[in-house]
């Protein structure tokens, strides 16, 4: 943590600050530069007094600014945990050299859509199958989702493909209940700030794949995996699924492909990336798949309807099966293309 | 709901499309326009259609893109309730021709530091009072709030004092809980599009104080009022408190206050504005509540702390008992300039 | 500048970095940490090798990262010039304790058309006029001005009202042109980061207004000023005009209100607002402009036309003039209320 | 053009909207809806006309909003020309099967920086070569380009390397002497819109590389790319160098990857990448180069350095040559594996 003090603080003012620092057990270093003193931090600054700290000093008289030096995450931060972690369900593996790709419909429509969609899907390569209980929608009026029937739909369609099965809890309360039937727990965009859902996901005793909110910055991000991490549950898999957009023209959100090589240089934790949901329209996710594979990504999660026109939510962005396999073998050509299996 | 189709569309697209809106029982009028035709809806279409078929209507083949004519939210709109809501708290109104301001530290820390803050805020002429118990918190390792015993310090404050109390509520299993102790229920913005928790809130017999999700645009945020509207609770008061900045060099967030004038044109809820967060700096909140309530505002929602430098979190942001109240006197000015009181 | 060293820098990685600080011939402080190593440079890095060393000492090996301490900007800010800069434009000041409103037209269009609104607006409390001869359009297809046509007719109707000229000017070879016509040369907010453009009003005998561009920082905008300054024009005013919008469903830009104060806290130069371009829609004008006023701004700059529903450009965001003079009136009622004169 | 109705809009109101449609020649056509009634202008309605009917048609009283059908370009768009456009510079094309690498320094610096880098790009496959003569600079401390010396330069290391070199021009006043030295002009993002210029690189005999400016909307991009077309030059290259981002911590802009198969569908331009301004940062280059071509680019612009630690500008974001090779023959792979070659 640096303190730089205004050009006119007084040698009063600057004592302050050193003193501030000091009296938390932190050592405080001068530095006098050609315009103004700045003040350092040479401590390590325990993780709970980083932010009062560095609010308090912003405020005191005759500072201008403090620029923070150390990243507020720890157990999500490469530095603390250098070897690339791999999330392991049940045999499928989302973070090593193989891709993998969950896919299937938004939503769980009914025990035939599930079961096609997961055969077909399946068959073109996904290794892990997606499917919506609870919706969050943004219109209350929206379809919201069969619930537990939902659940149990997907927990049989999981045992008959042999594909462990992802869906999203919206409700910390719901916790038990979609362990009960799901292999990986999804934490929506919506939801990426819920803290007592962060916190139960923690808890519970299965793989997090927790999706970017659309208007968080990385760092924010894996403070949001550092929640579920510093609950001891240290499978959580990243999921980038686009930001908040500059133009809404042509797709819903900006997928942030840059992210991608980003969290890989920062941290250990796997990142998948939802195409679907960044651009809500089919027609740009092959694209987005290949793009996202090219620049690192360890998987992807896709939407895939076995008949979008009759879809009851997302028809816009949800492949055709046939669409799914095209983009598969381009991807997986791509893949080899860079060393990597899928 | 308008199609457009693409120039080179096939006259069996065309008649596919005007069949598809037929078979929901709507109207379809063709309009043959110079480089394409489009499609128009000439009926009403009900709220849970409006979604799906915009979007399986955008994948038929010749459509170039849906636009939608009309708004997606209702109950929210002035349109459908052309006078304004006032909202009463035990005779503090929200939404009339008095501006109301609520003001308190950002977290409740101890039934001293309430109390003082309480009786300079409402001296200085606060009409609530505002102090979180449960606090949403970017980091796991900072301060979390007091829960319950600050719910009852909350209580203690506002039944001393007289000023109806505003608090967070994040989870909705502590809706009844929070409801026992608190007069206003706050949704913060990281919960806007917390579903559950906005369902609850539209249940609980206390009014909600919506926060502007940071990335949220306007017709996102009157879609969450209607969750709450939607389950009888009318009772919904909007808080705008910035939206994703630009620049985060010299503030948190952008404070949106052209979503003032847009809200109040478009829908009858009551908007306030919360310049302590959208700033993250104490020194540009007074004026940002002064162009809150230049713009029209219909009240001020201001973290003060009786001491900032001892205060466990957002020192950075909350006014000094004495800046808010030179703040007031400013605003107060202004009510009266514009024929408002405060 | 603060180097930030990597957790696991070697000495010798450190050491290359102390010695490259001090090849520069600045001195270098070392700051053992908890974490990590920072160096420190405690000397004043001259303007021009602030970015280029900057840009280096990121890529040696070891360095995590480099935080500024110093703003980039000198001549724009108040801590080299505490006093307020007012321009003065034959009488009409921009920066003192009265507010300055600069309205007219979008464009010019005819004699009869400037003179009335001219006439209109003086009538009503501006103190300068604007209009525009060269005018940046989005499309090619759209009506580009009138050109020395209208610079003519603008200095006419300058003449005949008493009010200085405010008028844009789109390219450097122009700018004697317009200098030959106009009191004040407007930078529009697609040139911002036009350097010639920049660098030839810095050597101009006129007063200039600065657009912030809609997706500048203030500092990237303070250092577009710099250029100006730097030539050794020092009256700049500085115009904020919104921000790239979260949402254009209802505004064109996103008025950055906060930039106000903000603006005024770290530089001299007096800002104005726009708030026809930042809105796009004259029906929230009025409360922009008494936000924009009542958040300190020094003047505001308005689009009148005499009958909007003619113009040739802008129709829906200019004011009409009856609308104008309310706006006015209240917006001398706020700056009265806060001491100001208008 | 969709003229959307207030809900309580008169007969009168409607009828007054209808015949300002007919008075332009236009067809309208009226949409009694459920809540309110629709316009619609069935006619193809004139370039120049299109915005202004617009803007006049928002203001007319009982109007809630206008809706646009149509693109505004045509020049830019597919729809309008089915085949793509490839760009030929003399032998080296652009838009076509074969991926195009343009690749150098960011600023010319002398004749032996130019020409190692020129020699190392093309044995390692670049097949143009970029250097700047003018460059655009944030702050005016920095280095501004050794300008004409600069093309002379880059001239004769064409010459010899045989690579056609691609450079910017910051003002149209200069186009006659850079294209006497340049092979293709570049038009920067921040002058993606001067007006000046991009009718001036309409006039030139030479294809022109046009850069997204860091706010712009695809819309506005093909608009300016229109200014260009509609002057008779039909050698048009979009570029896509990062949009204005979410998040400034780890990269200067956001890399919009979805642009690339946006552009592809509506317009015929080829469009390429510029990962180097994008991310700021050489450790993510390799990752978005890869990205960009399996997103479906045609080419890309890479800045490389023979020594980045010791260059004028932009130290941060340049390759060595070393890693530029070994990016290329990536992307070659991938080039491949999609059935493209390089």
């Amino acid at each position: 943590m640096i303190v730089a003090m205004s050009k006119d603080a007084t040698a009063e003012e600057i004592q302050k600050v050193v003193a501030k620092i000091g009296e938390q057990g932190l050592r405080p270093i001068e530095m006098p530069g050609g315009d103004r003193v700045a003040i350092g931090v040479a401590s390590a600054i325990p993780a709970e007094l980083r932010q009062p700290l560095s609010e308090i000093l912003e405020i005191m008289p005759g500072v201008d600014h403090v620029a923070q030096v150390s990243r507020a995450y720890k157990l999500a931060s490469r530095e603390f945990h250098p070897a690339d972690t791999v999330v392991d369900i049940h045999g499928a593996k989302i973070g090593g050299n193989r891709v993998a790709i969950i896919a299937g419909p938004c939503a769980i429509e009914s025990r035939e859509q599930m079961l096609e969609a997961a055969e077909k899907v399946k068959e073109a390569g996904a290794a892990l199958l997606r499917g919506g209980a609870f919706k969050p929608r943004t219109s209350p009026y929206a379809f919201q989702g069969l619930g537990e029937e939902g659940l149990r739909i997907l927990r049989e369609t999981s045992d008959l493909t042999g594909l462990p099965g992802v869906t999203e809890v919206m409700d910390h309360h719901d916790m038990p209940l979609v362990c009960r039937y799901a292999d990986v727990i999804q934490i929506g965009a919506r939801n990426m700030q819920n803290y007592p859902l962060l916190t139960a996901a923690g808890n519970a005793d299965r793989p997090v794949l927790l999706k970017r909110g659309p208007s968080a910055t990385i760092d924010e991000w894996l403070l949001a995996a550092e929640y579920i991490l510093c609950q001891g549950n240290e499978r959580v898999i990243l999921c980038e699924r686009g930001v908040h957009p500059l133009d809404r023209a042509y797709t819903r959100y900006t997928l942030d492909v840059s992210a991608v090589p980003v969290v890989k240089s920062i941290s250990h934790l796997p990142i998948i990336v939802d195409p679907s949901h960044a651009s809500g329209n089919w027609k740009y996710v092959a694209a987005l798949c290949r793009a996202a594979i090219a620049a690192g990504a360890d998987g992807l999660l896709v939407e895939v309807h076995p008949d979008p026109l009759s879809a009851q939510c997302d028809s816009q962005q949800q492949l055709k099966p046939v669409n799914f396999a095209a983009m598969v073998t381009e991807v997986r050509g791509l893949a080899n293309a860079l060393g990597r299996s899928l």
